[in-house]
């Protein structure tokens, strides 16, 4: 199992960070230089709030990954043993090259500078250009805690004196993707070519799909109810469906592509 | 034909505003004083933007009206003789107790003095208290014209001395509905249990979607693409299909109601 | 005395966590299921901000409730035991059904697994339909504290396995009420006809109001200066006096009640 | 009378404005450079929104003028007649250097090239440093109109080619009052000191005050309602009473003035 | 000379058009389809707002356009006469495809039916992908009405019934760039490559930039004030220079070229 | 060393502060009452952003200073021996009163209990009038924690009752400048009389800008790009070089300054 390992700070300089022997655990795939990497707090939410778009890039032959921050171990169905195996079953649908997982505490992400060293230090090992996370806006905890560690996160692995394990690493690009809430995207990507697919990846998360409907994100419906926001951007952006992003500063483009 | 006159001015004072022997036609129904009207720059607009709304509240008993601002004209499909037909056959199916006919000039909506006089005199003549107007994000110059000529009408229509006929009327609030911008909406209305009036009502104007696609608007997909923004919407408010409006100052609420 | 337990995590799952008697603190009334709950940092920061909604709501019959999550021990004037007894009085004037003490440390309110835990199972104990929280552009750390705290716990009161006492209970809506900042409201609510309960609702916060002025909130004006701000809204809702809410997302609403 | 003549273009190139022999009238005081002016859309606007402010101006030595732009005529109280001297009155209350009448038509103010000339030939020949207009998110047409035209008054002023009477100038500073909306200030003017003044100002506008009440502006109750405004702004400012102004551009401000 | 010449509307339809016997006159280049267009006020603007971006793509072979909407007749100095001819000249040096006058009045370009209709012919002419506008937020007229315009103009070059000349075209994707103000944009491009040629384009406007300084814009140290601006905005994209643009709507993009 | 010592709270009140000897040291000047007082999160965060106004003011007389908040250890040049004989160095060319050191953990800069109560009593210690913060919008963590931790230590250092060593002492206005980020200022201060000391003074850390470049802060064309930056400011306020400054709340200010 790759991991990456935390340098152990000098004497009496680093009060925050205990012993972590390892920062995450390889789910699918091998650890490699990834294009794209989607932060997921829970298994199953990168599938849902862009999936379309990671496999569309995995198709297309880019290094794409997924990191779970937490095992889901509060979700009202599924156990983490259950869980893992449906991602890596996800993973295997998706084309993706490499998922992880970071083993925080589900329901208690949020900006430390302990999980912010370890995620880190695996943005460190899986060294991504395009990091995507979930939305500041988001009602779930667990989701805007996300992205608030995942700026920390991505200033530590570019530091080279962080107490981080491995090569420094800049993140070239940050993207937040819709997870709940209404967001005011800046950038769509079309995803009508690989409806059947998401659709596979995302019930391929049996555990939360194939049994009761336990709240508007844990039901059997959540591809026909999540279908129904790629359509609404869809009808945005002239197309038929669309994945939403929000880039938070203005993006260095090649006017040439547009 | 009810209409609204226009009270001459003074000599010299009215400099704007030249002969105007009535404000509105009537389209369906009788002039009465109205709990809703909707502004549609063009007909169908307020079927597709707030349709179920307007249902749901004439089913409630409510008196609802819509209020054409041009003929659409410069469609591309259908007739102004023919469009006025199938705007009565959809207040039919609404259950709508008025809907006129302004007579602007399609794709020369704006804030103009004279055009607001006309809009006011029907204010006037129809006595809605909830107006609904288009938005001011939209990309079309008929839907923010028709936003920004509300506001000097709803003006207007409540100033005693202004040269509008009629009695002074004030509105009690204004909503903004979602044509084809994405907008951030402070309100939703639940409409799942008025989608087959509301697809019928919108199918009604058969010249715009029983033929060829013109465009993401124009098309025989429309309810379907429509339905997937209250797909969205409904996402988000945890029902099934819900449309969206904003209002842009704070309003005045029950709060037993809430 | 009515107090949520917390169930003990599984070895090494809840590393946060530590023991927990008791989440709470009746300090008026009973424990019971509420139709509005308002968190208030300090004693009389709920009379302050949303006072007059809330005795409008507990005259009509609604079981209404305030949680002060402090003791307010930082405050210049008062101690925790005088406070207590100013806030069971202060809850009686209002006609409150229930009023808690949370015991947070004053000036030390935050967003903190820990907290959140105590609060969830708080609000799993008297279930509130509608929760009312303090504004997150407030320039005082225990009111921008207190939003950020709630979030999570609205979270984890729904979640079944969580690890708080009770049975999960999910909030409808939450609004934020004016504190110390400029907001730009959503919502404003007519309290004219219950001026003199809101006025004697305050004063019964006798350590803070009767004695020398020791800040613009701390001094015996604070009536008078609140109500200054009730007339502003009042101008903006034409009404005499109005309090002020924001909803940050949509509202689910029926569109007859508008 | 002083009044801002108009060069006529060279043939064919000014096609919008036409045959123009004055552009204002002084109501009270002489044309002279001014430290502030102020525009009112109708006669008491300025000194309703930021009147307190120009007192204290007055007061302390500056210059302060106000240009109303129409005679308010379609006020439902008070004659054009009884509202210039009313003008005069309350100029002299409030210690202006010069008050002036630009005689647009009331309720159709708007961003025309011929009202811009009208008010560009205007700020030539007062001159003002600081020019304080109504706030674009006002409800009132001659509000927002007010503002937009000042735009482009603003800017024909300091062109030398304009087809504007008068040596070119150039406003330094513009400002937003307050009239009906709910706005974010950037800047808060202490008031206290000119309560005084400040109400006997409003109230030389006898036409409109000392009657019935006709709308929540034209109303006995103005001063008192006016004053909770100031004493909303003055909790945010932590003086007694404010005035809120808001600046559209960052300011060049002297640090150690701050 | 090509030309949009305009269709005459049915009898009494059309009541805003008059005679127009061309939309625009040809200054550089031929008309053809253009990849990019972009709008400048008067003669230079495009330079100074989007010329290196526009230098890039003309360099990558796109064809790339500007239309001046005025002659810039107000400007202190230059004549018409002399800046056509400058505008021919930068042109040249910057590679365009195309360039156009399209005769408006300086200083009074605002989104009127008229004008809208003649850039519409244009743009129906040259049938860009990619529209370049003004920003709303400049505070001079021109630009904020050119940007009013423009929407209009774009609205009506894809109506098949509009009263314009030639076959209806849709525009892609309009940017914004930046004038005078401001702008918080969502797109960067790289600009130091093309340093000295975007120079020598400024400088082909001697009549603007050889002689005194009349204004922050009209000096000899133009390129100098804003290559400062480009070097801000590199700062900010990680690049030496750049230029900022901003789309309001959400772009639909390819991810790979993320 | 003067030092702010921190009361010990009563047994079991103050759960998060520990030991706490000192809350700060002295690197430059004398511990006094300052008019103005920078946070900089790490040694130059200071010059950089707001380096110019610091030094207008400190040569007009006022009483300025500089707290780093960390030695800025993580920092991949320069060791923290170095680093604070380069403040000392740099104090002096500014002109500064005062500088000193917090000495909190380098890349784990946030708002904690803890470190609120240790800027607290620093900013008792040296009372400053105008306090200047890093924005909250920056992309580095410790400056967007920074100014999250600097809410609270503003609000503890008044509290009387609060465990923080010194008199209260209320601080009178929040600023924020300029870091990594792109602002939307309020207000601009020019800063071209000071360019020669103020490049200086940044090249005074010579640890950081005379070796190699590490990013695009860490090089020796600092002083050149955040030129440009001024430069950029400079053009929206009409000077040749601009310090750009954010205020959250509306300021009170005279009107005769404007």
């Amino acid at each position: 199992m790759p991991a990456g390992g935390v340098k152990r700070p000098p004497e009496g300089q680093g009060p925050i960070l205990g012993r972590m022997n390892s920062a995450f655990e390889t789910v699918y795939g091998d650890v490699q230089p990834l294009d794209w990497l989607c932060l997921a707090p829970h298994p199953d939410d990168a599938e849902i709030g862009a999936g379309g778009t990671l496999i569309r890039l995995a198709q297309a032959g880019k290094k794409v990954g997924i990191l779970e921050l937490s095992r889901g171990e509060k979700g009202t169905q599924g156990t983490p043993e259950v869980r893992v195996q449906e991602c890596a079953r996800a993973a295997q649908i998706m084309g993706l090259s490499w998922r992880g997982q970071l083993g925080l505490v589900d329901g208690e992400i949020m900006d430390t500078a302990k999980a912010a060293h370890r995620l880190a230090a695996t943005l460190r090992a899986v060294r991504p250009t395009v990091l995507v996370v979930p939305h500041f806006k988001d009602r779930h905890p667990d989701h805007f805690g996300a992205y608030h560690l995942s700026k920390r996160a991505v200033h530590l692995a570019q530091l080279q004196k962080a107490y981080v394990g491995g090569e420094p690493h800049r993140v070239s690009r940050v993207l937040l993707y819709q997870g709940n809430a209404d967001i005011t995207p800046t950038l769509l990507v079309d995803v009508e070519g690989v409806q059947e697919v998401w659709a596979a990846a995302i019930l391929a998360h049996e555990s939360q799909f194939a049994g009761a409907a336990i709240s508007e994100t844990v039901t059997p419906e959540i591809v026909e109810r999540r279908r129904a926001r790629q359509g609404y951007w869809g009808t945005l952006g002239r197309v038929r469906y669309a994945e939403a992003f929000e880039a938070e500063t203005a993006l260095l483009v090649d006017p040439e592509a547009l």
